[in-house]
C-alpha cells in the first residue's frame, strides 16, 4: 500500500520513463496521465518508448546508458514486462540518490553491474501490487508502476513499502555475463540504432586498448579501435567507445548493422592481439 | 473571443492532447509552443498524435479511453479535423471537472455515451475563431484551438465563452451507435494497437459475461471470454475486457489483427449463446 | 566555461528542441536528462526530433517555421550537425529576445532570412566546447548543447559567453538563398509532410498573387495559387500559402509529392504571367 506522505516532503523529483508501450497508442499518455494527477510538480522526462516490445535486454541498455545524465534524485521507472501477470516481482535499485524501479525480470541488470557507486541498494516493491482497486482490469504500467513512481517521487522512501534485498539477488540474464578473456570476448547486440550503429554488452574501456581486433563472428572483419567517430578511418568498420558507456561496432557515417548484417540480440565474438 | 483572465484564478490545469499530426512535422511543437507561451505553468501530456489521418473514430476512442486517467480538472484537447475551413463548429464538453474540446464532428461521442458522470454539460465554443488576427493563413490546431485551451486551462469558463447545448445535439455517428441484442451484436474496430489487439466500440462488460462466443464476420471463429490476458488460453483468440474499458479481439502474445485478417472500421458481428 | 549565474536571474525560458536523434534511441533522452539536471524549472518542448539524418535545409525549415510561436524569451536548440568532431562553431542567433543556438552549417539561414524584426544579433559561442570534462567520450547534443541551452534558459547571456558576430557571416547554404525574378522562381523543397505537402524555401507571399503558375521542373503542370486549403479546388493541385510562412505545393486531401513524384531536396522551377 502506498500510505499518504506528510507535507513536509523534498521537493518532487524527476521521473525518466522506458517502455515498449510506443507512441501510438494512448498508453504512454494514460501513465503521464496518472503521474500528472498524483504528482503533478514532478517532471517527466522520455527516455525511450520505442523498446521492441517484450525485448528486455534492449531496454536494461537504455537504462544503463540514460541514468547517469539525470538529476541526482531521479526516479527512472522501466516497464518492458514479459511476464506481467505471472508472480513475477517489482523492483527497486538504488543508486546513491537515485532510484531505478523495473519488474525483476533482467532490466535492472546491466545498470547494476556497471554502476561506479559504493552506495547501492535493492528493494522489493510488490506490495505496490495492493493499491490498485479494479485488479481485474489492471494495466500495469498506468495502474501499479505509475502511482509507485509517483509515490517515490514525492519522497516515498523504498524501505518503507518494502524490504530490502541482496542486489546480488535480481534476476540476471546471459546479457548481463559477457565473457572477457585475454584477447577474447563474446557479446550480445543489445541495440541498433537509427544509424545503424551495433551497441554491445561490453563496457567502454572493458578491452583497454586492443590491437589487431577482428569480429570473427557472425560476421567476420577487421575492426579498427576508436574513441569517437572524427578518430575512425573513413568507410571503415570500427569498435567504438561511444557516447553511451557501451562498445558499439560501428562505421562511419554508414550503417554497420547493413554492413555486417547484424541483428539485435545476435552473439558477438571478438578476438584482439593480447 | 478570449478575454483576459483576472489574476485569482485557480492553479493551472493539465492538459491533454490527441491530434493526427504525427511527430515528425513541426505542428505539434508549434501548438505546444503556443500553449508555452499562453499558460507558461500547465503541464502539456501527449495522449497521442499518431491517429491515422482524418480518423475520427479512432481519435474518439484515445479519448474515450484516456480522460479519466488525468487530473479532475484536466482539459483534454482533440483536433482530428477533415472539416477544417468549413462551418464545423468547435464545442467541448464538460464532465464534472474536466473539459474536453473537440470540432463538433462525432469525436466526443463515445466519451459521452459512456460517462458515468451525472454532470454532463455541452458547449458550442466556435466563438474561439473569432480570435486568432491572421484569418488567412491560420493552422487551427495552433491558432484556434492551442488558445482555447490555454484559456480554458488558466481557468476560463466554458459558459463565458460560448453557449450551453444538449449534448445529445452534439454530431453522432455510427460508431458511436453499437447494436447489441441478446445473443448478437454489431460493432467498429476503432483501434489496433501495437500489438495487433483490435479494439471495438462495444464497453466493457457491455455483453454480460457470454458463452459460445463465435466471431461471425468479417472473420469466423470461437472466441474465449477474458478479463485479462493472464486469463486467456496461451495462443487461442478472446474477446477480453482489457484496461481502456472497451473490448477488444486478442491473442495472449500474438497479433490478432494478423490472425483474423482485421483492419481499422472493418465492421464486426458477434453471436453467443444468450 | 559556462560560469555559474547569479541567484537573482530572470525567470527560467522555455526551450525547445530539434534534432535528427529520433524517438527509438535514449539520445533525445538524455539531452532533457541533462536540461531537467542543469535547468529544473525550464519548460523543454519537442519541435521535431525526425528530421532525416544531417537533412540540415529541413532543421532550418523547421526552425523558421516554429520560433515565432514560442514564448518572446524561448531559447531554441537546434542540432543536426554532420560535422560533428570538425572544428566547426557552435553559434547563436538572437532575435529580439529569442535565442536560436546550432552549429553553424546553415541551419541558421531561413530564419535569419525571413526575420522581421530590427534587432538581430549573432554570437560565436564555440568557448561551450571547453565545459565537458570527458571530452573523448562527448556526445554533443547532450555534453555541449544541452548545458548550453541550459545555461541560457536561466539568464545566461550570449555576450558574456562569446564574441558577437555579423550574422551576415554565418555561413550559408544554397537552400538559404533562393532565386525569384519576374515570372520565374526556383526553390528548393526543404520538408514534405505527413500529409505529402511539399514545402519550398520560398516566402509566402514572395511571389505576390501569381497568376497563370506553372511548375516547369522536375515535373510539369499547372498550379492553382491559394491562401488555405479551403480555397484550393477539390483534387487540383496547388501552391499554397499555407501556415507554416513558406510557399507549399499541396493537393486537397491527397499527396502533392505523390502526385508530382517530388523529393526532399528537389529543385523546382516555377514560372507564372509577370
Amino acid at each position: 500500500m502506498l500510505t499518504a506522505l506528510k507535507k513536509e516532503t523534498p521537493p518532487p523529483r524527476c521521473i525518466g520513463l522506458i517502455t515498449d508501450f510506443g507512441l501510438a497508442d494512448p498508453y504512454v499518455g494514460q501513465v503521464k496521465g496518472v503521474l500528472a494527477k498524483k504528482a503533478p510538480n514532478c517532471r517527466v522526462v522520455d527516455i525511450s518508448h520505442d523498446v521492441v516490445p517484450f525485448n528486455v535486454a534492449q531496454a536494461g541498455f537504455f537504462l544503463a546508458a540514460s541514468y547517469e545524465h539525470f538529476p541526482e534524485d531521479a526516479v527512472i521507472l522501466s516497464v518492458v514486462d514479459p511476464g506481467v501477470g505471472t508472480n513475477r516481482s517489482i523492483v527497486c535499485l538504488k543508486i546513491d540518490e537515485r532510484v531505478l524501479i523495473a519488474p525483476d525480470n533482467g532490466l535492472l541488470g546491466l545498470a547494476l553491474k556497471n554502476a561506479w557507486s559504493a552506495d547501492i541498494r535493492a528493494y522489493d516493491l510488490s506490495a505496490a501490487m495492493d493499491a490498485p482497486k479494479k485488479v481485474s482490469h489492471t494495466f500495469h504500467g498506468r495502474d501499479i508502476f505509475a502511482p509507485l513512481a509517483a509515490w517515490l517521487a514525492l519522497g516515498g522512501a523504498p524501505e518503507g513499502l518494502g524490504t530490502e534485498m541482496d542486489p546480488t539477488d535480481l534476476v540476471s540474464r546471459k546479457w548481463n555475463q559477457p565473457t572477457i578473456s585475454p584477447g577474447r570476448a563474446t557479446g550480445h547486440v543489445l541495440h541498433i540504432d537509427r544509424f545503424g550503429n551495433c551497441v554491445l554488452n561490453l563496457e567502454a574501456e572493458s578491452l583497454g586498448t586492443p590491437t589487431k581486433l577482428q569480429m570473427v563472428s557472425p560476421a567476420g572483419g577487421e575492426l579498427a579501435y576508436a574513441t569517437t567517430y572524427s578518430d575512425m578511418p573513413e568507410g571503415a568498420p570500427g569498435l567504438l567507445e561511444g557516447s553511451q558507456g557501451f562498445l558499439e561496432i560501428a562505421v562511419n557515417q554508414r550503417s554497420a548493422a547493413r554492413k555486417f548484417g547484424l541483428s539485435m540480440n545476435d552473439t558477438i565474438e571478438l578476438t584482439w592481439e593480447a
